[in-house]
């Protein structure tokens, strides 16, 4: 057929797509909403990278495969996936999965738009802006700006560039050359994304300054002050410092008020990775742990994380209203943002980002929002401190249990004491004993698929169970399985 | 009711949930992609940003609002928001929705993972391998490396950055400081985000190097081979040589073969900017556009645009086997990177990013993969050359269209000149008014809703029409409908 009678006709089958479409919707109803909230079936079907290859026959052909062929694979998808919604998934910082935040993400895919021009994302270019002012008046800003982010890594190397920007504006022409050698502070118990950035921005790791926290996981203020006169003392310009509210591991909450404090004495940029702990602000009783939050000149929020949004909901906040983040981030490219457009201009939010193509991330969050009100996510953020706390109790009850710290937030830290190191914390071998407990336990759920919970070592503590809790549909039961399945799994070692 | 009584009952109602869903996915087939596709419902309702806001309502408040308020939430979302799925939408480098496509998104959502480690995405980690490891054999590599990145932005800022570790691992650590000027070169007619990258890297703009383009777009190799000593002459040190195959305007593809006979004399790594043409190298017919690119060192390249994965899918590709990208971009964080895990952890692939949390990009390219094979997904490319070879010659035989120049690959790019300035080139406002034609047609259609297309100026060309079709849903009827659609829309210009 001639290149041109080839397109007197569709070149894609609409209602077989339809129907394949609503097959698959189905099956993922079935095999994954279903069976992955359902406590009698598998967290997840573990198989071993070398045996999964084998059984997916993933490999890429030259021809295609029949409808029943392609059901079927998507059935094997879920199968050997995590359900990540599954009630005894308490592995990551995220988990359960909210029907109206998904349907968001269903009518976002559809769409399959782009969220740099109004003319290609009319609704979610005024959307984006809505929630995230909203964000901003959580966290106690009036004006500001802002825009989602591919996770929170990102924001928060965004804030880094920004406050560099903002101190060294030659910095976007001219490189760090012509700047003098940077020098950024963070807690040695903030997240990795903040070495990453240093070094993808080209300051380097050697410029992050690592201010040491207390017992509990809080930046010690008194120390970032001694580091910052360090750094001026090797002629480093101090130009941001980054405060955690959540770390990943404990859970802790730097003092942000005493830390602004030390900002403003001098001039540096504070931004807050708030990534995890954010979402503390939507609860009434719970959202002083970021108290003195409002003085940051930048935040990063994921709302996937405790709010539940689905992967990925990361916002990066800013307390300028100035246009900085356009400043710093635009190159106008002519094909995109003309300047000649029928329409209001500025609401063409592009050129905010680094990105060009930018996917659609609030719609999920604003319809849950819309659902469940600032009341509701209120009490699913007070439900989840409700599960820790039940939990940090219980554990004080069980033999065997110990807590690492009280918690303060919804990471629960604890070790599992088999019966034969019981008591002798005092011998030779007991730590190494120990650092081995959580390691094999967690193999042992994996191979049984009955629950999913992480642990890791923390200076020169050895491995603990980190448990974070952040899926409505958990309910007592779920908690109390939960500690007798480390006790079945852990008492014969 | 006392905490621990609240967590006896899970706080999501499963049923309710579980309805909603099935209801906004049946809204979201009929307003979405039924009408969406329909050529007598309009490609966008358009409204202005400040009628939108009152129609939408979109404020968030404390309570939330009851089931069919919701839906018709959804309703309303699809309908003021754009049908990149309609036949008449030509107004980006993506259109059309692919229905395997579509399924595997919906159902990465629901499973709602994390692309970092293998315990929480053993299926996607295995796919996300052969995936890429397919698209490097479509380059021509037996080896490499690679990973899916949000958006081509980024794919195209990891190259600079591991160029720049490659040459110089101590930046890593000590910054740009410790390191000489570097010097990055690119076409004039490149993506923005080189320059956006130079700026975010630490690197300037004014060390991008800007290599002249011949009439058709292409980067003049001997012109770089100059730029390249004018750098070194300035003691600056060539680290990165970006070629694009697939200009955004132009669709102009750099002669690669060429321009790595440079970067070879110069030892400097090549990276191939395909993220627009990189998937022509599917087509036996077209695949001769990229000649050269396997001597590339890295490679980005899009399936979210002509392949019609949906947002996002851009992959980054690495010729290098010895875990250069991990090594330049790992923190080795204790907590998820855990070295006493019971699998081999070399599964464990997220250290090889500067994201943390990353969405997973693969499972609907490689459902659609499945769904075609290489050959289906052959024919879609062919077909999208066939769509503007046709068009061409139309553009050829109509009266007032005139081609900006003859498409080389599926970037048709013209003028409309209206009657009134037909044989009048040689007048004093010509150009001037010529340069207001496309703007005001485009107002026109956006107004009407009946279709979508791009402008912009070049240089000194005044503003002139990029129509791109990717969607196979397309036919011969849509796109003559496209050009006497502009001649009804300009001719009293």
């Amino acid at each position: 057929m001639a290149d041109k009678d080839v397109l007197l006709h569709p070149g894609l089958d609409k209602a077989a797509g339809e129907e394949f479409l609503q097959e698959a919707f189905q099956i993922m109803l079935e095999e994954g909403l279903r069976k992955g909230r359902d406590v009698s079936e598998k967290v997840c079907d573990w198989k071993e990278p070398e045996q999964l290859q084998q059984i997916l026959d993933l490999d890429l052909k030259d021809s295609g495969e029949p409808r029943e062929r392609l059901l079927e694979r998507c059935r094997e998808v879920i199968r050997y996936s995590v359900k990540t919604c599954h009630p005894r998934f308490f592995n990551q910082l995220f988990s359960g999965l909210d029907p109206h935040a998904f349907a968001g993400q269903l009518i976002t895919d559809m769409l399959n738009t782009s969220q740099y021009t109004y003319e290609i994302a009319p609704v979610f270019v005024l959307m984006e802006e809505v929630v995230l002012k909203q964000l901003r008046k959580l966290i106690g800003w009036e004006g500001g700006d802002g825009i989602f982010c591919p996770g929170g890594s990102i924001s928060n190397i965004y804030a880094m560039n920004v406050a560099r920007y903002h101190r060294f504006p030659e910095c976007k022409q001219k490189g760090n050359w012509e700047l003098p050698r940077l020098a950024a502070f963070t807690s040695e118990e903030c997240h990795y994304s903040i070495q990453k950035g240093a070094s993808f921005l080209g300051i380097g790791t050697d410029n992050v300054f690592l201010v040491a926290a207390d017992e509990n996981g809080k930046m010690i203020p008194a120390d970032l002050e001694k580091q910052i006169h360090q750094a001026k003392a090797e002629k480093a310009v101090p130009f941001f410092v980054n405060a955690t509210c959540g770390t990943t591991v404990l859970g802790a909450f730097d003092p942000v008020a005493e830390i602004a404090e030390v900002c403003a004495r001098h001039k540096v940029w504070l931004h807050v990775d708030a990534a995890w702990g954010g979402s503390a602000l939507v609860s009434r009783k719970h959202r002083h742990l970021l108290d003195g939050i409002e003085r940051a000149d930048s935040v990063a929020w994921n709302p996937h994380k405790m709010l539940m949004t689905g992967l990925q909901c990361s916002a990066f906040l800013l307390k300028d209203s100035s246009g900085l983040l356009q400043r710093c981030h635009c190159a106008k490219a002519t094909y995109l943002f003309q300047t000649d457009k029928f329409y209001d201009m500025s609401y063409d939010r592009g050129d905010k980002t680094i990105q060009c193509g930018r996917k659609v991330d609030c719609l999920k969050l604003w319809l849950m929002w819309k659902a469940n009100g600032t009341r509701g996510l209120e009490q699913r953020v007070d439900r989840a401190f409700a599960y820790t706390r039940y939990m940090a109790d219980e554990i004080k009850k069980r033999e065997g249990f110990q807590l690492v710290k009280e918690p303060e937030f919804i990471n629960l830290c604890f070790w599992f004491v088999p019966p034969s190191l019981r008591g002798k914390e005092g011998s030779i071998d007991y730590t190494l004993r120990l650092g081995k407990v959580a390691p094999t336990i967690k193999e042992r759920m994996m191979k049984k698929g009955s629950m999913m919970v992480s642990y890791q070592p923390r200076g020169n503590q050895v491995n603990f169970f980190r448990q974070v809790v952040t899926n409505p549909a958990v309910t007592r039961a779920d908690l109390d399985f939960f500690l007798d399945e480390i006790e079945r799994l852990g008492k014969d070692l």
